[in-house]
């Protein structure tokens, strides 16, 4: 059985998804080995390289379901590499010795590099299927919710009013950043390598840049500028991606848990029966989702500096640096996936609590308008006084408890320029909720034009 | 006196450079901060909003040496943030109460980050600067060396020969790289920051975008598409770039250090007298800027994961996060700064001994092009034949010492098809160097065109 | 001006501490490299191997004031190293050529990292001041509310009350742990670093050993048991425990920022005028000290995976990975010196709101206590009858908002049994506080026991 | 399938081990749940707080093959934490609903984080183990050769002389030290958790400490000083010793695939027909298990810093932080075992090369003694005239490529005074060992005193 929390038989639809467990399984990897044999293969016949007859017994046997994998293992560990035992196996497979003409020209690396870009390549449209899917419910969120009133929180205090859809909004504003980065890095990654031992493609004689071509062309990958064996920028690049985007999802995740609270009660991961409940603390309402996006987030952050330190590789082909992408490449995927698929299941179910939101701005008896009614205030009685005179009303509102729009109606500097109605309009924080909805209309549209 | 390696008067330009210092030392951040109430008062007199002298009056006053900085130091410690003592003293200097138009619907917030934006442009520039010297001198090494054949290395053994310039052309297809990702970034980080205290401009009524839109124009930025004050994934893709560009040099400090060792001696740092030496020992020539280069690298790359923890802020103003960004955006620039520094005097100077290189292609004694051997019998003893025959010489060659070249011409089977003028041709690594020079061409042919 | 937040003329003292400063500044550290020396000629002209007056005038002039540091920093960047370039000076102001005896026998490196440890002791004596400091504030705290109920908390969410001494006595048990690591930790590092070029002490022929301990005894550091100039254990256990010492401090702070909440207002960072407030929202108190404690915590964890790096060092002397310690270890102790004043400070003043945490026990209308509630009614109604009727009627409660100990009194089966005023007494919190005072009362015997 | 390198089916024997994949298989760590919750009903049957045959019942049925995994999974995915599941079948297994009496009085967190003690017992009985074996090994290679001469190295230069086993006595001195550190550590980490809901073990009444006390006794476990559900300085201790343990590894790693090297060839990774070498390179010996330990370490030593993070808790049961610890801890012990088993099967078979690290001390003339030449004609020449001549010899041999020893023979001052036998001796490198012997003597005295 398994021993990471990721393969575990029990926690891997919470830290991971099927899916991207798919991606990056066993099956998989070694089945992208044999596709590109395949593909090169082709590739050469088509250039006269190799027999057309060679390039059709090595895609005929070039099935995962056909070897060996104890045997794939246990030659893995002598030789410390699994390219070489794969193709041993299909070579074996292959009859009348046409298995010889596979893997022609071509380096161990050269394999597993480009079998890494394929993965990453079905690994990033998840992604972004999912952002696609958090951006659509937060555009939900932000068209729904545009004008409800709700405390905006600064250093964990009410400081002045928002609108839930405002909130929303920024959240997306981050998520469309995110697609237009994942947009300009797929060219920069979804590159071929094959270079031959040290990137020379001296094996294949003056023919090496052609069959090149035709194996990207094979593949649908872009043709590398020059061998990257060892210029790892591509990879740490997808990390580093992956760790802006669960850097939003764990904001995200933060304030939902905030606001899942038992003093806060404004919003609350979707209910599902039993979901994060407890049997003896009926009170509970746990936020699960919260907790995992959070603790993919956080590993993920690390397996970036872990990916940026496989950069630091040693001459032509790296000593160390190289299998570190091994672990932490897929893992990174695997656990952004995890943050994601939750992410996803949280927006897209929601629960709003408008009325928890609206008496929570009402907690502090109008404090949190003050500065609306100092600028209400200053056109009769100067700005500066105005100042003066609220912020001492306010402590006073503090310390007793009085309702600040008592203070306020009683004060008689202030009831002869503004009576007590106007006073409570002015208190009201769903008067001073600024540009928010029109920041929400803005985005929106701004979105809708560029598709 | 300083604490820090990258503040102390002993270690500061090794670690750093004056340049990046300057963009990061206290007056620069404070000069900011007070170019942007300059730029926000001009922005709002034009549109009426304040009182054209007020802005004048305000601009008069904006310098950070008319400031008195002990105070600054102790009221920031009392408020936590050192944006409203700044105001405090600006709108103190001014006559005629006309401060007291500065600062004018702004939060601390918008004027800290708005600041660091331009902080982060200045430094940008300087990244860019040294990413096209580098570039430049990158390019002079391919093309000098595009023959130059020396051993390719794969797990640190010698593998099968490449030329100097091809090593060089691998680095600098990495550098231009991250010269197009630097571009593609700057779009979506050089934008202010402006949204009073949670983002909606409520105390500038309607007129808030208006506002904005005006400052921005005022200081060269981007206007935002909705606020960002917890919306991180600018700086923290700023830190990932900068993890990126220094995990290339330090593999560019891996490969120098390496061949710089006593036993290897094929490249060498830039002499300058006393320069890595030993008074002790005359023999050591030591890698001191790949040392430095490494360092900052291995740095930078944990203030990545810091910086992307940044991310992770709660609702619309940070209590805590936030705080990373002022210890860590400042630190990997400098960090990244000195690392290219290093580098680029490094690459300007390099020492390259052709001498040396072609004679540790001979260490082996023709090992190193068994496979061009086997290649070059193949049409006359069959590939497998010639594969095992090779194979076996070169085993022996290991282990009794005989040249492999001796060996080959000794053979009758390979005596009657090649003479030992021929073998000895298919046996000099400079004749298997593979499509090196051409890919070399090719990749500089796409810089100059793509310029 | 300095660059680095450490170092910043308005931020030194958020970040770190004006003690700890002392300890990694420029003169500090060139002052214990020429500590070394004198005991270095002063122990050997005790073993009678270089003339005492030579000690004698070598110790008259190893201050450094006496250097020229200009010159100091421009030779280092030559040289690569600083210490060469200390004796340099050194030499050059002692009279009768005796200065030719200073650093007979030792490398650079065994200055720099026996000065590095001179540091750590005087650090590692500042850490533990700040933790005895704060164990004395938790002490107090714990004991002052050890009967004062509030609610614990699992998942953000109220769970079952708890008392505020009992959360104090958590942490300070985890202060506790740190102290006794630090014991364990000092003999591992507090350790001199004398061999040499590469640790044979092979240039003092056969008294090397015999001059190592004197060395030793005369700086009050333990000899080693061999060169540890590539084994860096020793820095890296500090790190570490400097990372764990932050982890506490930014649990605390975590509590802290979410008890200062508006909406739970239970405890406050020390009041000072001015201190986290604003200038516009009166009804704001935002969590200064907290702030600084998490972002301290943040970048230091990372610096503990820098400084984990720089122990993979090559050889007998490091080509890159030594010099991460230069920039990281100085950072991680003046950052987590930062934390531990920060936490000392907020401990010290902790402000105990004991109404509000009463307050919002009672926030639940009981359901907070309907664990007991349940226990109280078993031996009547069964466990799991009792367990059933109650958690329906917690339902009941949060969906109708109908106070629990209404639906409780007026349900006949429970009335039959227990009446309103048992029941009034079942449902307050206060009463199902646990076994939380005697384990207060525990910890704190334990503690004394052990003095 | 797996998709995780770690449980790879293909790559869990390189980067783990059977022992520790099977310490964190979900099997182990489910029938731990079932262990505890059987000591559990097995102390408070002893106390006489649930029926004995409670007790009898539930130990029969607490047995992983039991369970079904399926429903567990689908549970545990819906409640967020798996104990609850475990329990309810568990529960369902008992006659006579003497299941009832399971999991009385504790909590979820009680029994995740006592099974991960009972773990991490498990797995550091497995590391220590490993400890043993190595340093085993280190004092073999150390005494065997104690005084075989070979380069020490600084920045990656031939610096002066020392002995391959005072090289293995550095290492071993780090890795005693390491085993320290784990006795040490372990009455920390060996402590149970069981508190209850929030750590006050209120459902238990007054007799929660005699409970926790006998299930203590059951387990063989330390008592907690009090709850620390959201004090997680102990894993993150264990986690920084696993940084530790494999920062010494990756330093052993580093020497040895340098030592690898063509260039320098002294030290060689154990063979085995097909380890490490290339079907066409024949001249190729990949350092292999190098490799593997290098990338383990870089990955341990972010998941430390993501353990660390884990410790930034809220409250009594914390909302995020603890998940992280469900995938980094496993995974930092299994990756640590993978290192250790990759460096103990290294050390147990490492190859050494004597005549080629006397080769390669040769390889500079006799350069590499020029501080013991200068030495040994001190007396003659005066100190200052000696270091004056040999140097400039030293750059005219370095220049010319006359061996040094003709360039001081020929020399008339020199030879005046000392003949060419006598040169030849001083020249010597093997007699300029200083105390390399001695120190391995010593640390091997130490050691079985120790014992």
């Amino acid at each position: 059985m398994a021993s990471t929390a990721i393969d575990s038989i029990i926690f891997r639809d919470i830290f991971s998804t099927p899916a991207m467990r798919r991606v990056f399984s066993d099956e998989t990897r070694i089945q992208r080995y044999l596709d590109i044999e395949v593909a090169l293969a082709r590739a050469q016949a088509r250039l006269g390289i190799i027999p057309r007859e060679a390039a059709e017994e090595i895609a005929r046997h070039a099935h995962v379901e056909e070897l060996d994998l104890a045997k794939l293992k246990a030659r893995t560990e002598t030789i410390g590499y699994p390219v070489l035992p794969v193709v041993e196996q299909l070579v074996a497979r292959c009859g009348h010795r046409l298995g010889e003409w596979a893997h022609w020209g071509a380096t161990t690396q050269d394999i597993t590099d480009t079998a890494a870009v394929l993965q990453v390549r079905e690994a990033l449209a998840l992604i972004d299927d999912d952002l696609q899917a958090i951006a659509e419910s937060l555009v939900g969120l932000a068209s729904r919710y545009r004008d409800t009133p709700m405390a905006g929180r600064s250093n964990l205090q009410q400081a002045v009013p928002i609108t839930f859809g405002f909130k929303m909004a920024v959240l997306l504003a981050s998520i469309d950043r995110h697609r237009r980065r994942l947009q300009e890095l797929r060219p920069r990654v979804l590159v071929a390598e094959f270079g031959g031992a040290v990137g020379t493609l001296a094996s294949l004689g003056t023919r090496g840049l052609e069959v090149q071509a035709a194996l990207c062309e094979e593949l649908g990958l872009a043709q590398p500028e020059i061998a990257w064996h060892t210029a790892r920028d591509g990879f740490a690049e997808v990390a580093c991606f992956l760790g802006l985007v669960t850097g939003t999802l764990g904001k995200l995740a933060t304030d939902v848990k905030l606001l899942m609270q038992t003093e806060v009660g404004e919003v609350f991961e979707p209910f599902a029966p039993g979901r994060g409940s407890s049997s003896t603390m009926p009170q509970k309402r746990n936020p699960i989702a919260c907790n995992y996006i959070l603790a993919c987030t956080s590993v993920v952050r690390q397996q970036v500096a872990a990916l940026l330190e496989a950069m630091v590789e040693d001459h032509e082909r790296a000593t160390g640096p190289w299998e570190i992408e091994w672990i932490a490449l897929p893992e990174i995927f695997l656990l952004a996936a995890g943050a994601l698929s939750q992410a996803r299941k949280l927006l897209a179910g929601l629960q709003v609590d408008e009325k928890r939101m609206r008496a929570n701005l009402d907690l502090t008896g109008g404090l949190i308008s003050s500065e609306a009614v100092m600028m209400g205030l200053a056109p009769h009685l100067g700005r500066q006084h105005a100042h003066d005179l609220v912020y001492d009303l306010c402590q006073k509102s503090s310390q007793t408890g009085t309702p600040l729009l008592d203070l306020l109606a009683e004060n008689p500097e202030i009831s002869r320029h503004v009576d007590r109605s106007a006073l409570a309009k002015l208190i009201d924080p769903a008067n001073y909720l600024g540009l928010a909805a029109e920041m929400v209309d803005r985005l929106l549209a701004r979105r809708s034009n560029m598709e």
